[in-house]
Order: C-alpha cells, then structure tokens, then sequence
C-alpha cells in the first residue's frame, strides 16, 4: 500500500478530529464570513507524482482557498434560491458520506428502507394524497427533467408510441403550455430532445408571474383534444407566485394533459397552515418537483420527485430487463430515476425531518416569508430602490431607483460592490424586461438582526458616489 | 426560531463531535463489519409534528438502522465496481458539507476555480489530451447522458437539425453502435428520446466482450456515409475488457461518426505504465465517461464527463441566454451539464488526488488487478466454482460448479447466504447466458489477507449442505 494510504489508514481517527474543528471553526464565524466572495485568478496546480497525504492537503486547501469559499450557508447569502445547513442535516450529510452506501439497490442495506420512509415523512410534509410516490434527484433541474420524462411517455402513450423504445421520431412537436417557466424546464425540455422550441407561452394575469387560466383553456381547445403537457408553477424565482393549481388541475377532466407542478421551493409551504392556500390542487399534479436543498436546508445535492404514475419512471428509466408483474416489493431506485448508483441522500433530510419536525419547518419557512416582508417595506419606502413586484413569499424583487432607469450594468456594478462589502449577497435578475434584483430568503438561520444588517450593507453600498445619502 | 433549531445551533460544536465520534466507531469497526446486510422489514416512521432535535435523531438513527447498514465502503465489499472513500476524499467530503457550495456560478467563490483545477488534474492522471475539458456530474449514468446527448446534437448538426431546439421529431432513428454497451447506455439512449431500440450490436470478438472492430466496419459501410454514434468500452463491467480503442478511432478517418467511450473505472489504468496500453486510442474519442466514486474512491455521487466539443455542451445545457462569442473565461458549469446548481464535487477529489498523487492511484490500481489474479488463480483451481472468463482487470466473473450448470436461482440463493456469513460481497450475472457472479475490487483498503479471508468464506458457503468439503 502507498505510503500515504497506510499512514491515513492508521491516523483516520486523527484526519476526523482535525476535519471536524476545520468545519466548527467555519460554522463559528459564519456570521461574521462574508456570504460571498470574489476568487483571485491564480495558476491551476497540477498532479502531484507523490502525494502529501490527507492532513498537509486539507491544510494546503485552506491556505490556498479558505479566505475566498464564503458563506454562502450563512444568514446573509439571499442569492439565487439557495437554502442552508441544519445541524441535524449537516450531521446526516458526513454520515452518509461515512457510510457511502449506495442506496439504489435492496438487499444489501437498510438504506433503501431508510430512503422510503424519508420519502413518506416528506410526502406527509408536503400535503400530498397516498397516490403519490416518490424518489431523491440530484436537484430540481433533474426532477423537472423526470418529470417531463413521464410527460411525454405519457402523451407519446396516447399516441400509439413507447418512446423508451422507439425514441420520438415518430411523433410530432409535443406542446408544452406554461406561463412563467423556470428556466430548468427550457433545459429539460432540450435534454429530452423534445426542443426548446416546444415551449407554448400561456398569457400571465395583468402584473403576475400566475397564468390567466382562461388564456390556457382556450389554448387547450384550439388544440382539439390533442394530448399536451402543462407546466404550473409553485413559486416562481421572480416574484414567489403561484399558478392557480385548482383550476388548472380542473382542466384536466375536459382536456387531456399531463400536468407537471415545479414547487422547487415553493411546494414546501403546503405544511404551513398559512401558506397552504397556495399550493391547493397540488394533489391533482401527475408530477411534481420540489428541491430539498433549497427550504429543507440540506446540503447539496438533494431534490424530491414525485407522481402519481411511478409504472412510467420503470418504462423510461429501468436499466435492465423489463419489470415482471409478479415482482415483489417496490422497484429498486435505479429503476425508478436518472441515476443507477446514488449516495445515501435520504439520511441528512432523515434527520433533519425527525430533528426539527413539521413545526420546525412551519417556522424556518413563514420565519423567512415575515422576513421578506419586512426587507419588501423597507425598499417600498426608499429612495434608493423600487420593489419590482409585491412580496408574495419569501422573494424581494427590486431595482435601483436611478435616473433613466437600471440598466443590466448598472445592477451587475452595484451587486459587485456589495458582494464585496461582504455583508450580504444577492442575485441579478430581470422582470418583465426591466434589469433588477431579488433576495431569496431560504435559510433556516436569517433572523430579523440579518435583515437590519442587510438593510444598511443595501443603502450604504447604494450611497456610494453619490452626493446625498440615500435612504 | 424553533427551540430544537435554536438548540442545536448552540450545540452545533458539541453535535460535530458527536458525529465525529459516531463516525470513527463504524469506520474503525469496517474491517469486522459484514459487508453487506439484509434488512428486516419495518413500518415506516411518520413525520412528527414536534422534531426531537439533532443528536436524539441521530441517535435513534443508530439505534434503528445502525446494525444494517453494512460495511460497503469497507475492504470485502465486492459488489457491483463500487469503490471505497480514502482518507482524504472523506475529509474533502465533509468539508463539502460544511461549506455547502454551489459551484456551478462563478462569482461567489472559489469552487468553481477549484473544480476547473481538479478536473485539470483528472485529465492528467487520465492522460488525456489537452483537447479535452470536463465536469463533474452524479455518476457515470449522467456521464454517458451526456456523452450521448452530444453525440445527438452532433450527428443531427451534419443532418441540418439543431435537436436542443427543435426537438427528434424532423430526424429517422440515429443508430447507436456497440459491442457490449453497459446498461446505462440503453437507459441514456432512453431518457435522451432515441429511444432503446436505436442500439444495433456490433460482433465480439470471440470469447470476448470486446467489438470485432472488422465488423463495425462493415456495418458503417453499410450506412453509406449516414452520421452515426460508435459506443466503445474501456472496462466492460463482466470480464474488464477493452475495445480496440485505437483501431476504431482510426475508422473515424473514413467514416462520419462520434466515438463515445465508457471508461466509468476502466478509463482510470491510463495512470498506470503496466496498464495504459489498453485506454490506447482514448484520446481519439469525442466524449469520454468516467466514474470518480469507482476507482478513485471518492464518495458517491461523483463523475466526470470530458468532451472535445464542449461548444455542444452548452448548445444543450445551457440555462439561460444562449452565448456570445465574446464571453470571457470558461462558461459557468450550469450552462455545461444536465445539473443548475450542485455539490462542490470537487473538494474530495483534489483532497485525494493532492494527498495519493499518481503514485498513490497506481497502487490501488495495480494492487486491485493484482489481487483479482489472485482469487482467479484460487478459482481456476477449484473444484466448486469455475471462471467464466479471464480476470484481465479488478474483476473476477466465475459461477459455481454444479450438476446440470448453475442457475438464476441457485446463483441468487449462494450470494445470499454469502452476504448473511458476512465475510464477503459479490454481485450477481450472466455472462453469453450464463448466470453467474462477480468479483469487482475497487477499494483501496483492499489487500491480500482479505482475499484469504474472502476466499475462505466462499469455499465454506459453497460446501454448506454438501456431503463432503469443497476446495
């Protein structure tokens, strides 16, 4: 054995204890850590002929990046739609990386049993109806892709055609009706080689992401009974909105579709008494996609699909012979999605959900929507910013108040400067045309003092190089 | 906040080094613990509406699962390629956790640059050219995904269709052709809308997995100059064999096609002189598979795809504007592979490929081959079980010797009564037909006492119910 394996092997226990304070020590000053940084150029190492062994390369790493990784698990990181860490799933997340098992394949471990039971705490979370099953996806970019997966195994079904098997040549353009898309259905929609182009826009409400149900009706029946797919939205990135699932869904008895709901994050308010209204009719979705590294706060990489027609995942996705009805049990999760082996991903989400419970996630997610409220007052009534949209969840969309207006550059200039002002982070976007910003609070940890915090890091970083201070 | 959430983010250092502890203990217990366990059913837990906190749910994880998880990452764990988590990879993994990056964007921190480093020094221990770029993705299913995804886009550009946009519906079946394509292949070719049914199978040669290379010659004549998708093998999963990469990259010269080659632990021996002459040619390919949590044992999930052409990577991927020609630096890895936003990946694997070097991998690798030849030699003189093909790589493919031939079933019922002794764990096949199982070593733990040990536990399973001792 090489020297360095040997003397690994012999001082594990030590590497452990030396991971584990190396992890406290940045978990201690994530508050303090700027949420995020910008990395120096520097020249690529190469491969080492002889290794240095695991201590001097996990130093050699916090030399060379520990100053520019930033704290992007922290209170402040309002970036993208991006959730934190718990404890409890920070725990399950070296666990599983401990364990290393592959949770794919029954009988060799609990961990498929452990995985099952994940999924059934989490459809309990979710609200959804016993009819649903489901199965852990790398992210909701997959999970969108799964979904659409069954879609068009479903419409293509309709139609006389197995596309596992004879692919879609045979068919013509599937359309796909939405209003608001996230951009991971565009990209599913070319991963599945049903183009991109095979996006249908359904009008939005007057100043909403949600579509004008009527708008899609009346696409439904200009296509005259021909199998479609429809795309809802559960919270959009923008705005936070919410497709009318209930009256979408209703369609469903006049017009044959397959209806997919992308709750990426949005899905997980059903356990809130208050935001349940929300995702009403989410129980008629034949699939829906909710991320788990998102407002579960588990690490990366961790998303959920679900649906209502798991004999569809086994046509697409089983990688060996065909399934037998006489098979016991349910199908190994090779079977069941994208990927054949897969990391324990069941067991940070395990314990977070038995750590923290229903209550635990009633109050990290309305916690973050009081909280989006409050950052959404403050620029209603400033002079720096202009809110873009009303705050519906947990989402500020705004821009900068500026004579002619934001322009990309203008956004991109500002999010610069504030990122390095290393107080708080946020990510460009653009509404409706009109360049912006949003903050998407997802993290278990934001407490009013961050939003106090983000609020000066925002006017000060806004005042910069202007003669008066804003407000 | 929550109390369980407030408690646990006070206790967060004294729940590191509970997990530390939790994890020493099963990591200083692997060499004992049976490799693989059978599970006993159990009625699922809700999800409770108060949570326990982290450390009582860790507990009560151990406590109920902890005597069936199986030492898979241990030394006899034969299963399936899996490979083991060295020292280092686990510390980088761990870490991965901790900083939960999402190292798909640039601009926010060094993940990205630490990726492109990594994957810098995985096409150098893969010796591959300076040609190729890579990322990382989920396993080596996604890997030839992608593989596979590119080569559609390709052979559809020469055919005048841009698949990302307009979808598989303007194009006849693409043909897709390989000798002994692993599972995934088909799976891929399913999820991509090719559809199964577009593999045509190209002659082995005889008594070998690996293509005729004279045959596939022919049947590329036979397309007439149509743009088609060679799948090539570098490391068949049942005997580790190794099409003529060299031979059928030079058939690139005469005949329009896109050379995938599958290397998901195969494409690893280019690091080693003793066994570089078989990936040969790999530098011809347009795309290449590899797997990191095989051979380069790195926690699951973790693999690479390389590509030549990594102008189609974002034709497909890409999530949001298409691109510009004057974009700086390299595209964000969101726009490069089926995944938006992922685990900093490659924390573990520059942890490894830092403390081993290519030194270090050279060991595993030879030491694994080394050691198949050894429970080969131990098979080949057996009087209860017989090779079913030459060990040429880490894999030893054999059946049991028994009147009137093995079957599924008496396969199935050995291997089970193996994994319940606890010593050792293999997997199950067929080889031409024949049912059978597998041997692969892949861990770098693995060494020659465990092959005494495992040999042993083979013999005395297959001497239970037998009148006189096998040998």
């Amino acid at each position: 054995m090489d020297k360095n394996l040997m003397a690994d092997l012999r001082g594990l226990e030590a590497l452990l204890e030396r991971t584990k304070t190396e992890a406290a020590s940045f978990l201690n000053r994530l508050d303090e850590l700027p949420p995020a940084v910008k990395a120096t150029p520097r020249d690529a190492l190469s491969l080492p002929e002889q290794g240095l062994g695991a201590e001097p390369s996990l130093r050699l790493f916090m030399d060379r990046y520990g100053q520019e990784l930033g704290g992007s698990t922290g209170p402040r990181y309002f970036g993208f739609v991006q959730g934190g860490t718990t404890p409890a799933a920070l725990a399950g997340d070296w666990m599983a990386s401990t364990f290393d098992l592959n949770s794919s394949h029954p009988g060799s471990s609990a961990a498929p049993q452990v995985e099952q039971e994940t999924l059934e705490m989490l459809r309990q979370l979710l609200a959804l109806p016993e009819t649903f099953s489901g199965s852990f996806v790398s992210g909701a970019t997959m999970s969108n892709f799964v979904g659409l997966a069954c879609a068009r195994q479903w419409v293509a079904r309709q139609l006389g055609v197995d596309v596992a098997e004879q692919g879609l040549y045979a068919l013509g353009p599937i359309p796909t009706l939405s209003a608001t898309p996230h951009s991971s259905t565009l990209k599913a929609l070319s991963m599945l080689g049903m183009g991109r182009g095979s996006l249908v826009r359904v009008r939005g409400q007057p100043g909403r992401e949600a579509m004008e149900v009527e708008a899609l009706r009346a696409q439904l029946d200009s296509l005259g009974g021909k199998p479609c797919i429809v795309v809802a939205s559960a919270g959009t990135v923008n705005t936070g909105d919410y497709d009318d699932l209930e009256a979408i869904g209703r369609l469903k008895e006049r017009h044959p579709f397959w209806l997919h709901v992308d709750g990426a994050f949005g899905g997980l308010v059903a356990c809130s008494p208050e935001l349940a209204h929300l995702t009403r009719g989410m129980e008629l979705a034949d699939s829906v996609t909710v991320d788990a590294h998102k407002w579960l706060n588990v690490p990366y990489d961790s998303a959920l699909q679900f649906t209502r027609h798991p004999e569809l995942l086994l046509e697409i996705f089983r990688n060996n012979a065909p399934y037998l009805d006489v098979r016991q049990g349910p199908a190994p999760f090779a079977d069941q999605g994208p990927e054949n082996s897969r990391r324990f991903r069941a067991l940070p989400a395990w314990l977070t959900l038995m750590a923290y419970g229903r209550s635990g996630y009633r109050d990290i997610i309305e916690r973050d929507c009081r909280l989006a409220r409050m950052l959404g007052e403050r620029i209603a009534g400033s002079t720096a910013f202009e809110l873009l949209a009303p705050v519906r969840l947990n989402i500020v969309c705004f821009t900068l108040r500026q004579e002619g207006g934001a322009t990309q550059e203008s956004i991109r200039a500002f999010l610069d400067r504030l990122r390095d002002d290393g107080r708080v982070f946020l990510s460009p976007t653009a509404l409706d045309g009109v360049p912006g910003m949003r903050a998407a609070l997802s993290n278990w940890r934001t407490t009013e003092r961050d939003i106090e915090t983000a609020w000066s890091a925002l006017l000060e970083t806004a005042s910069q190089g202007r003669a008066a201070p804003v407000r």
